[in-house]
């Protein structure tokens, strides 16, 4: 059993991982923290029953800790991580702050410096399903964004293994409402969201564009452009992404499926589905699964991709617990398996 | 056609008024407040393409006015109220600070002091069902809770032929979320609501109960106890109140039915429903109507009376609106009827 | 006031047309039909009062009617189509009977052999903003699919301009619950539909793709290619179409957006939206308004264009009504107007 | 580890227990039984991966099974009891054939002769909270219905301990649509149940009056009376119970709540909530807890209780397997810990 703080533990994220450790075999909640909730108990913050009070980081008890999540803003991780990197702490960071592999990359998406770029080359990209190995051993895990695990996962056999003609990828993506976040906003209300669809930062607006043309475009080891358009959609959990790609019409689509099938016969949470049938939100919500579908549309060479997650658990705080068990080589599903 | 002003128009039920004012066949909105969104277009602020500019108050072009509703918060609504009052236009107030009878019910149920005294003599309890006649002779109006507004109307028959045994009611209302307002707040985000049915404020202590109390005890001419248990379901719009209340055992389920068909026989916004119709929202989302039902439980005098009402509508702007028609001397349903 | 008959009322199109109907100032319902609830009114099928009683269509007393309109299942519409079209009244059809010019491309889409073929000839496509002069004159209007409206408008300013350099268009299209209609079936109940998004017929397997198709490919005066991905998202009215398409990369945006302005510069029911605003619901919910927005993506050409509706209104009953006005002459506004 | 069968597990209850059966330590699926999907596997059925063939009562193989679970509707449910009581297996009943202790109040509130009454006394009613001694010895369990499990659960302490004054109890309900099952029928479809609240079968006649007041009568050694109304709100998963209460006016507001604390302090699944919380969907939602809140309304002795659970869970399938582990010895929460 080891010690993990969490550093923000007030949002949807810290919820889910705090949720998730309460029912970790090798993992116990040591201490979590809030700048503005500090002194408060979980069960003020949560409808739950935790009676754990949050600290500010300033007094959090980083050393009975072994390991430590950032569930911060990205911008204010990096200053906290630079912090605690010296403690030899295995750390998954669920911001930002360490996706892009250079700090040029980051102020582009992000719009401000970097303040540890020393440390974006000790950080790794945490999909496990593309970088296992190199996470088993990293001291600094990047959590992927929500939008970008499905999308990458959705793409990455075919960028993989050369299957794409075109190297523009359209990404149509629904989202429900907790992948905003916690904080209040007008827009976030009940009967603003309720009763609508709203794309939002359409195009090569939104900042998750950046992270899946990097993680794309090594797959495919050559530049691939992704045209995005996200959607907030009237439910609580759980992204859709639909996937236009152009492949080689010569491709049978038994070869694409194989490719499909053969990069992730040994994944735990990924899944493919079978032939006719098609992936949504039932197959993912709450669980740390991405369902695949895939639509062969005509002779040309189009298909459709769908790749559904659960936002708060697959795209973000299960996926970190996953990275978590990888580093501390744990079964990788430990506290993260929830039935069929 | 006369001209009018909203004094507080970036709300929920500000955008209703206008919108309900863009099909008024007698009344021109000639400005909107807000102060801090003064300069903005109606259009930037909700989804509409009306291009007028909100004002602030203190540039609100008064004069061209001939009557204003106020869809202030209360507090500030009965400042302003005070203000406008020499200037013999005919109001209407959405806001609570003129609904109780007496300065001290309000410091009770508000716990503020009220700074217009000596105005509360001449508002009018706007409800028409109860107070047509003196409606059609005030200058000032307080437009009724969104509560108030179905549980009154709810019993009324009933108290005002003696037919309560017992002077206790209990109201249990479910209400959408735009009756929370348009104010950010963590509570009414999305992800919060959503998935969630929320009780708050039970028993005595939401506002509402002390403009219950006064109305229904007026009617019944001797005091009404209400406990009032309201709850926030995920919706957008719409009240449903489930009354309980005890009759005389003795009363046939005739003469209760009775009561409210000849109560509300020549009302053109309330709506009896047959014996085996259940009131529910589709009756009466987006229209200005009440609509309600009658069930009796037992032999021992008890009764279950579902009302319902559109909260925005009849729970606040169609109501000022059929006010104002009324003060007018206009048609009553004026840019209220929609349909069958 | 003329006389108009609906056949095939009690589902959700046909509700909306009753509830338009009610206050239509030139029309007026002379008989509503349903073989299987014929002898209700309608007040014990849909939540409303009114006590018009259905009638089979055996029963009908379309001699008292100068206008029918048909919310009939495709397949049992161009049947009663036939009978009705030697009586010489105005007819719209809101089923796909006879949306597609030749019995061919029926057969192919819809499976089934076409048994009126000679009426297509006859049949107007009921899209005013495109056809507008053929509608006025036509005695039988096909009224368009719910889909292929919002498509068709947000695409058609390019397609007719020449100005679309792919012309294959992918159209990412997201529904709410009610395009599915009022048939009861296990996949459409509400704990299926909640707290999901369900891609479905992916690809090229709708039936609206042969619809959209012929009507851009008419515009373009060349085959225009639709991948068509339709979306079921927990909500009750609306559709948001997110196009994808590519242009010449050498115009400029104010060009794109310019085509946009005029084409619909003198329609009643296609907004444009702004630069920087973006489309969604609340713009069209409840009305039947066609709102649109231009997002350029990148360099290249590429444009995303966002078109929603209310898929029961501009999506079918209004768009019925709206073309019934054209066919009459009156007002094309007429009963469809509401605000701003 | 035991075999298990379940007879009629295509409903929501029924996937429900096949879904903690995934997770359960103790308990091995060996049969799942449709008549009408015989044949086909579980991942047809649901959206899952469990390759488990469903097959008609008639093939099931029951000699594999130690104990089975009865998701059949009612009146099917006693007729499958009977046929396998003989075989001494262990057997929860979902269904209500077996909560009403005669076959006269089964008559009364079913409608229906009871086909098994001599195995009525066998059968103990299976709230563990009540009878867990009962249970543990018992070989036929009748699992409670979901809304009496949270009307009786948030009355009980006071009728065990004869706090009642007033012998009446008014339960005002909201439950998810998941309650109303997974037969396709038009009041229960996306449209009519999004954006309404609707009250049915108010007062007494919804057939689980007469459990609640069976076991409520039971508790305070007299008739207790039931008003009774079920509302079904837009959610999923989740009942919400608003319960009346008159007790002695002289009784002090802690003690009442120490009633509560008492009854359930050694109660692994009911949470009494401290004073100042409110109970709500959030604190029980996918746990098979009961969360109870403790509102006093005045000095009369009016107070409101607020009862709280997940109708599929504490509601149906959790409480089934809760049984299932009282009745094997095992610890009661095997398979239903969720968390804090």
């Amino acid at each position: 059993m080891i010690g993990v703080g969490i550093y923000g533990a007030t949002g949807y994220t810290g919820y889910e991982l705090i949720k998730i450790l309460w029912d970790h075999p090798e993992m116990e909640l040591v201490f979590a923290t809030s700048e503005r909730m500090a002194g408060e108990r979980l069960a003020d913050v949560f409808p739950c029953h935790d009676q754990t009070r949050l600290v500010s980081s300033a007094e959090a008890p980083v050393e009975e800790a072994d390991a430590v999540f950032f569930c911060l803003p990205h911008g204010e991780s990096m200053a906290r991580v630079r912090e605690i990197y010296d403690r030899h702490l295995k750390m998954v960071d669920l911001s930002a702050d360490f996706r892009l592999r250079n700090a040029k990359s980051y102020q582009r998406w992000y719009g401000r410096e970097h303040v540890a770029p020393d440390l974006l080359p000790e950080a790794v990209y945490g999909l496990p399903e593309l970088y296992r190995e190199r996470i088993r051993s990293a001291s600094l895990v990047a959590n992927p964004g929500c939008y970008p695990t499905s999308v990458i996962l959705g793409v990455a056999p075919l960028a993989r293994r050369g299957l794409l003609r075109s190297f523009r990828v359209i990404a149509d993506s629904k989202s429900g409402a907790s992948g905003a976040g916690r904080t209040p906003s007008r827009k976030m209300l009940f009967v603003e969201v309720n009763e609508n669809v709203l794309p939002y930062n359409v195009g090569r607006m939104h900042r998750h564009v950046g992270e899946m043309e990097q993680e794309l475009s090594a797959l495919a080891n050559r530049k691939v452009d992704i045209i995005f358009s996200p959607h907030l959609v009237p439910l609580n959990v759980g992204i859709v992404s639909t996937l236009y790609v152009e492949l080689d019409p010569g491709l049978a689509e038994d070869e694409v499926r194989r490719a499909y099938r053969e990069a992730y016969a040994e994944e735990p949470f990924v899944r493919v589905l079978e032939k006719g049938t098609m992936a949504h939100l039932k197959y993912v919500a709450n669980t740390n699964d991405c369902a695949i579908s895939i639509h062969r549309v005509d002779d040309e060479g189009n298909y459709i991709i769908v790749s559904t997650i659960d936002n708060l658990i697959k795209g973000a705080s299960g996926q970190a617990v996953q990275n978590m068990n990888v580093m501390f080589g744990w079964d990788e599903s430990l506290g993260l398996r929830r039935g069929g």
